[in-house]
């Protein structure tokens, strides 16, 4: 069975796990806690680099949540999480590429005070411009429909849908509406990671901060 | 015709210019220079995100090089640069999403000392071991390959192999050789950055990256 690398506070990890149910694809979870199991000679075997979430799927083993996805598209098609018109896939895919490496970074220094660390205040509000200009972008892409390819669920929602709902969207009406949409799938209300559970992780997301900047 | 929109220092830009050569898509490209033209309302139009590379075919304007790439695969599909097996395309999305969210980050505070800013020791010095990690896991992955992907020239080739051979690759001879391969291509010899418009570039490299810590 596809043995499955996460932790339930991992916006990374989610990604994968939402797929998983989406799919229906059996599973076997198997939980790395982050305050140093990541580092243990076992889990970096499977990936060097330390990180979750990873797979092991018919001893194939991936790692990163992108190409894991990629992945689990590939082997288990239906239903389908990807268009097939160029267009689509450049909308999916941009949606995809801007929350991991234009979003999800952006937030790292919205998150140090939370966890009572010090961020500097130019660094702040940079990141929080970056935040503003994303969620605009996406609120454009949006437009008036359902999900950002019309009706069609896809990766775009996997991908931005696990991050944009913990922000706020005041000022983002469509995206509020299309995060209560898919706040209701049950592969959501499955995967929601509960207060505490961010609670108790709270030291080790501080220590994982303390050396980013 | 398709435009693009470019500058010959940037490494995002060079993965698009080699597959529009590698699939011989006729294009316009479009010089942006980073003096300030990212910022400027006409390409904040095009990019919200004011980052190169940005192309618009057809009208459709599509932003962030790995979209982009995704995008010109499924709309000029020869010659494929994507293979279609579950394990193959695990391993390209892999080399992809390393190079861009673990390997591209970390060269960062490498480059810095190299335009005159100060970088931190602890900082530097982790960043050196996240390029170790990462280059000793793709030498694993090449293996005794001649690509990636056995024989076949893919996306991780054109995404890793506009950073890596301009990393210090001594102790990794598989990669070493895989450089060399890839560097001997018109694509690349066509797109490489000339030492004078580097040099000509370090200003702005250094306004760049003296917000970036």
């Amino acid at each position: 069975m596809l043995k499955f690398y996460y932790n339930p506070i991992s916006v990374n990890a989610r990604r994968v796990w939402v797929v998983l149910l989406e799919k229906q694809i059996p599973f076997e979870p198997i939980l790395v806690n982050l305050d140093g199991d990541q580092f243990h000679d076992n889990f970096t075997a499977i990936n060097p680099l330390q990180r979750i979430p990873a797979i092991v799927d018919n001893g194939l083993r991936v790692v990163e949540s992108l190409a894991i996805l990629d992945y689990l598209e590939a082997k288990y098609p239906t239903p389908s999480l990807m268009p097939s018109e160029p267009e689509a896939i450049a909308v999916v895919r941009m949606i995809e590429t801007i929350t991991v490496v234009e979003l999800q970074p952006a937030t790292i220094p919205l998150t140090r005070p939370l966890v009572g660390l010090e961020v500097e205040p130019w660094k702040l509000e940079a990141a929080q411009q970056r935040v503003t200009i994303v969620l605009r972008f996406f609120e454009e892409l949006l437009n008036q429909q359902t999900y950002f390819v019309k009706e069609e669920f896809t990766l775009a929602e996997v991908v931005a849908g696990t991050l944009v709902p913990s922000l706020p969207l005041e000022d983002y009406p469509r995206l509020k509406a299309w995060s209560e949409r898919l706040t209701q799938r049950e592969s959501w209300q499955q995967t929601v990671a509960h207060p505490e559970a961010i609670e108790a992780a709270l030291p080790n997301i501080r220590k994982i901060l303390e050396h980013r900047s």
